[in-house]
This record gives structure tokens, C-alpha cells and sequence, in this order.
């Protein structure tokens, strides 16, 4: 059997990357884990941020998976070099694609970047920006609201509006003329944030970025798919709670089929916690 | 010694319980857990609350404790029952409190609550106020944002009014004349309800009341502290991410100190997880 794309995110904002890949690659199989038991990563600590990523990275490896997508910005900014070690195979972040594509785009070299809490407390963008143009200026900006605002189904009325103003106030002071939208869920408010921001600010999708970068990776070490059959997709979640489906399928683009509950908890205590946990101890003395 | 009293919370939102509970009983020992690791569960499933609230209970079991305190509302909402069964001692939930001073402060029986979507959901409030007050009529809402507000700090900004406003135009139309504020993140916008609801309408902190409940349910039970020594008060968390302290001392009212982080996932690794499990799949079949 071909192995199987494993790709990951602390919910369902990554299904944005999955929608991308299918469309880039229908070829593939495509593994992927929703962490909706401990969502949202992006309020949490960076060594907890680590744990977790590791830990999905394990329960993706029973599948025998050739490549591993970390489809959240907030595990890309803090887990990528642990799991990039902890794993024999390529490990992709949404992090670096993203800022490549912004260091391409703009003219002018200032980028604006929003995002989770820990995202942006991570500074994973800026350092990526200014390492392959160290002339830009970024403007990092945390949003902490706009998550619970797509949650919401609220993509487009006044107090998206509003917050997005608030929030954006200080990325247009310095007049960016780039917008890197750093976590899975904005991609779904910007028309929203086209508005706040004006015609004229490019917005990059760090997830559509990644779906290309996995695509040249995989090329690039021989892993695409031979054969010309349609790929499976299979997803698993640690929680269904309500509403999943549809907000689920909001990100994905279409009916998600073949979901299936993992109970976490469970799983974990299959597995070798204190390899994990030490792994984490270790890496951060 | 004097066995403490356990409370847990999903997260932090619980001190503002603790904080009551000082003020009512300054010579309790007390153990707080929350959940931060996993926090929120007012969107997750009943399921997954039932589960997380099993495990903190069995954290809290180690210190011997005399009664739980299950200060958030969601899990009072889906696992009290099962918390009750659970264990051997008095086991006290948010949502009866604030039920039965919403029934005896409200005139016309027109009685909103608001909560998370999971407590919503649940229909907790509903149907205790129902049993004690049949003729009442109950509104509820949802408000999934205002957890998050609370969080960034937006108290009383335009934001947060707009918000309200759009989440209380249903109760507002019901002419209820007092409101349960069903979720113990929601005291601190006290201000800001006031403002969009008005003055003539009562607010109720389910929190505050359920300080009250558990002093007469320890009377009750003959188990208050016998000696008249200041109470110690440990706080135990699954996670501390950026700001905690400094959000965690809002919710107190003063520093918190004595703070400790627990690794969760090992402790959960320790325990016997498949009783606890089955315990669920008993319960819900």
C-alpha cells in the first residue's frame, strides 16, 4: 500500500490544508489528526504546545505516514525542531512557506503578520522573514478573539469588523502592504480583513502555501504517489463535540467523510509517555 | 490534619468560587485544579466533559478531600451526576445555586441565562429552574465569545457591548428580569451586562451563590474546620501559559501563591484510566 500524507492540527482549522493538498495532489492519501479534545494550542505554554505536537506526531505514525504536515502555526512556531528530530521523516511547518511567499510579495519589505497568542509571542515569522530579507520590518500583531469569531460563524458583521479594526490598527499605522493570516482559521475572514486593511494589502495564506511546499518536498525526495488512483482520505478528532460537522466541513470545502473519534487519553496511555515527555525535558535544558 | 476542601474548574475561571469562598470560610484549607492544559470544554462534547471531570476529580481524590466544589458550569452541567456516583463524599455544582436565587429573585418568572455552548446545550439551568418554579420561562444563550473577551481584557470595550447586545436581544425581548450569569468567566463583565440589560434586571453569579451553597452543605454534614486557624490554599494547574498569573489574579482578586503545575498526561499515565473510561460507557448506555 502507498503510504499516506500524515498531516496535523490542534482542530479543524488544518482541514484549510488538507482542501488545498487534495486539490494540488488527488493522487495522495492523506492522514489527518484533529487535536479537538485540547483545542485551541495557541493560550498554551510553549512546552505543553510541544508535548501535544509530539504526541499527535505518534499517533500519526501508526500509519506509516512518508511525510509529516504540522498544519497549525502555533505547533510550527514551537514544535517543528523537536518533531523534525523525534521523526526520521520530512517534517513540514506552515511557518516558513508562509514567510517565503510574503518576502516575495512585497515591495516595500514591510509584512504584517497576525495570529495566536503563541504564535506571535513565538516571533517563528519574524525570524524566518528577517533571515531571508533583513531589511524587512514586521509587524506582529496577536489576535486572540478571531479564532472564536470563525467558530462563531461570525466571518463578517460588525464586531468582526470592529475587533479586526482594533487589531489591525497598529499593522496599518506601518503601513504594510503584505498580511501574513498566521493561524488556519483567518483564511475564512478575509474578506473581513480586505476590508479593514484595504484592496491594496496582498493576504497570504500560510496553509495554501503549504500545500505547494509539501508538494515540492515530496518531489524533491522521490515520495509522490506512483500510481495514477484517486487517493483516500481518512480523518480522526479526539473530540466531536457539536456542530462539528458543519463547522468542519466550512473548512475542508466539503462534507468530511470517513471521521472517526480517537479516545486520546486512551491512545496515550498505549504509548511511551516518558520517551515524549523526557524528549520535551530534554530538548529545553 | 483537617482535610481540604477540592474544587476544579476547567480552567481559571473558578477563582472568582475560591475567592468567595475565602471571604465565607477564612479557615478552609482548600485544593484548586484547573484545567488549563484542556481548557475550554464549553465546546467540546458531553462525553469528553464527563471524562475530564472524572480525571480531575481523581486528582483532587489525593488529597483527601471532604467535599468537591465543581466550580464551572459546563461540567456542572453534564457530569455532576457522574461525579456523584463517583465518589464518597458531597459533591456541589454551580448550576442548583444559581438556579434556585434566580427563582427566588426574580418577580415575574421571566428568568435568561447565559452560559457556553455546551452548557446551553445541556439545558441544565432550564430544568432546575423548571422543577423549582414550573410556571417560569427560561431564556437561553449561548455566548461562546465571551470567554475569550474576558481573556484578552476586553471588559467594558465597544467590542464587548456590541457582543452583548447581538447575544441579549432574545432575553431583552423576553423581558426577563433577572439573568444567571452561567459560566464563572462572566462576573467580570458584570459592568458591561448592566449597561446592555439595564439596571432594573438582577444578575446572578451562579459562582458567588455556590461559595454560600457549600458553607450550609458543610454545616449540614457536620464537616467545617473545627479550629479557628487560617486556612491554607494550594493551587494546582495543568498548564501556565503567557499571563497566567496576571489573569489568574484577576479572577482571585490577589496574587496566587502556592501555585504548582501538574503534568497531566503523567498523572492520567498513573491512574487507572480504564475504570474511569468504563465508567463513562456505563453511564452513557
Amino acid at each position: 500500500m502507498e503510504k499516506p500524507i500524515g498531516i496535523f492540527d490542534s482542530g479543524i482549522g488544518g482541514l484549510t490544508v488538507v482542501k488545498e493538498l487534495i486539490k494540488l495532489l488527488p493522487h495522495e492519501n492523506i492522514v489527518y489528526f484533529g487535536d479537538t479534545a485540547r483545542v485551541p494550542y495557541g493560550t498554551k505554554s510553549p512546552r505543553l504546545i510541544q508535548q501535544y505536537s509530539l504526541e499527535n506526531a505518534e499517533f500519526l505514525r501508526q500509519f506509516d505516514i512518508k511525510t509529516l504536515i504540522v498544519a497549525c502555526n502555533t505547533a510550527s512556531s514551537y514544535a517543528l525542531d523537536i518533531l523534525d528530530k523525534y521523526l526520521e521523516i520530512p517534517v513540514i511547518g506552515v511557518v516558513k512557506p508562509g514567510a517565503e511567499t510574503a518576502v516575495r510579495t512585497s515591495k516595500t519589505g514591510h509584512i504584517g503578520v497576525i495570529g495566536t497568542t503563541a504564535t506571535i509571542n513565538s516571533a517563528s515569522y519574524h525570524r524566518e522573514i528577517e533571515h531571508l530579507r533583513p531589511q524587512a520590518s514586521v509587524s506582529g500583531q496577536a489576535c486572540p478573539l478571531l479564532v472564536s469569531l470563525v467558530e462563531e460563524g461570525w466571518l463578517d458583521n460588525e464586531v468582526t469588523l470592529l475587533t479586526l479594526k482594533k487589531y489591525l490598527a497598529e499593522p496599518i499605522q506601518e503601513k504594510i502592504d503584505t498580511l501574513i493570516l498566521g493561524c488556519t482559521h483567518y483564511p475564512l475572514l478575509s474578506e473581513a480583513i480586505k476590508k479593514v486593511v484595504g484592496g491594496q494589502v496582498r493576504l497570504i495564506d500560510s496553509g495554501k502555501e503549504t500545500a505547494q511546499a509539501a508538494r515540492l518536498i515530496l518531489e524533491k525526495n522521490d515520495l509522490l504517489k506512483k500510481d495514477g488512483q484517486s487517493g483516500w482520505h481518512r480523518y480522526f478528532v479526539s473530540d466531536i463535540p457539536a456542530k462539528f460537522e458543519e463547522i468542519g466541513s466550512r473548512f475542508l470545502g466539503e462534507p468530511i467523510r470517513n471521521l472517526e473519534r480517537v479516545d486520546f487519553d486512551r491512545f496515550l496511555g498505549s504509548v511511551n509517555q516518558e520517551k515524549i515527555l523526557n524528549r520535551i525535558l530534554h530538548e529545553n535544558n
